[in-house]
């Protein structure tokens, strides 16, 4: 099969260590009051991190295929904002806020244009095959403090004196 | 069509003032880790919170479908303790922690026999048919501050002196 | 944790070879315009499955776990007729309509009181851990025949002549 | 908040009368299997749509909105072919099947690279706010002649004698 040439799916990509992801809202993510289900915007929030990963070159699937380890969500906390509606175009923009030997603590932030729509605080735990925390693959950690690095380099430059 | 006398819905029931609801882990719940995916956990919360409204003969769907207004949540934290599996029974046990004109706050707590899963306090506002916050009916705020002093008796009855 | 003695996940059951199994509707299910979304009947269909085979003892978390393999939709029609929505009971009638070695039909209609929601027929494949069809286990196929056997007996005893 | 320029969801387009989309397998969409959830690939085949919709400047939310109608799904059979896994790039690969008029045709495949993953037809309904089956907008339906005339076009230049 040939496709266009832009077919592809949508990648999010680094900006001064800053990730942005985009997506839409579909029929799926909606419920009967005609608002996006609050349980969703977890999945646009998870889209997110995953698509950081990929960006940072870390594959989550062979981590797991191999018996590495896998992340999973330990804490979580979100504030609903602005509701979003069908056919809403948002932008994930979500931050590396703490490192830890065997977990990272993301904040997240949901925009449609200006507006605010959920902000949330995500600490995900790398788990081994048997669900017992471990340390982050080496590559991983120090992927993540290069990008902390470089937003933590920006800030201060965005704010001189 | 005839279906057998007992092949109804699970219903919830308050004890106490305090409310149990059960649900049992599906294919769909489960993401390739072999656990249920995060996000899921707040379906199981919220089908809890929409059994317990039921149970004090809160009808949502007619009070959206009247224009009074919708429930729509503002604030949720939640604590991944342990992770679930597919056929795993859980629990989901739920007390009013706040009640407020415009919202309330529900601390939810999920088991597997004695083990717990996830345990979570969630605010929810009711909304206008514009999306503003507004009073809660009068009906539904005195049934909450109901189970609120029931659970409040139960509490002082156990740890007397 | 001292649960009330109810509490527990809904059970379907098997009466003359024909399987029941409830389902309420959720926040969850239903999207904007006010129905439920036409995936979900899909999930509804998987659970009552699922409960079949809980019913008849064949553990599938056990199967895939063990390496013996894992059932996978493979092929699935499904008429809608009439839309569920917010707080409906619905109740999913599962017959088993033709048994192969590989594989297995299920026929599967989901009511809302006498109204017929949805009807399908669903095609599950067993599979092998490298994606293989492969023999359902032995237990499984004598499962499904003496299910089989039953609803053509009740069949023939309810149109006799 | 000031977003890249190129931070925005995935598009879809026409190229000869047929729609490509594109999508990627997430957490959320895979089952403890390691595949995909078989109703998951439902809700990937109705973001084609919706986004074949948006590119014929049908605008169903508005739709819905005035009182006009929404599509619903009637009938849908589908082929699961080959399983799609966790980060897979996929393309969904819909035309216009049959048109008339109170409903449309879509068949729909789902491909990653040159393997063929499910295969679907669907038939969507229009439906008045009541439930009942309308014509759709004139304006609709000329849209998806045009596609259907472009499509038959190229098949015709592409086999001639």
């Amino acid at each position: 099969m040939q496709f266009p040439r832009d077919i592809k799916p949508h990648d999010g990509q680094f900006v001064d260590g800053t990730h942005y992801f985009a997506t839409r809202v579909y029929f799926e993510d909606t419920d009967f009051s005609g608002i996006v289900y609050h349980a969703n915007y977890l999945r646009y929030m998870e889209r997110a991190r995953s698509d950081m990963l990929r960006q940072l070159d870390m594959d989550q699937h062979a981590a797991f295929e191999s018996g590495e380890g896998v992340y999973a969500v330990a804490d979580l906390s979100i504030k609903y904002l602005t509701p979003a509606k069908l056919d809403d175009d948002l932008v994930v923009v979500s931050t590396v806020n703490k490192l830890r030997a065997a977990s990272v603590i993301i904040d997240q932030t949901i925009y449609r244009g200006t507006d605010s729509i959920a902000s949330a605080s995500v600490q995900a735990a790398f788990l081994s095959a048997n669900g017992r925390p471990r340390r982050q693959p080496s590559t991983w950690t120090q992927a993540f403090a290069g990008v902390m690095a470089q937003a933590d380099k920006h800030r201060k430059e965005e704010q001189p004196c």
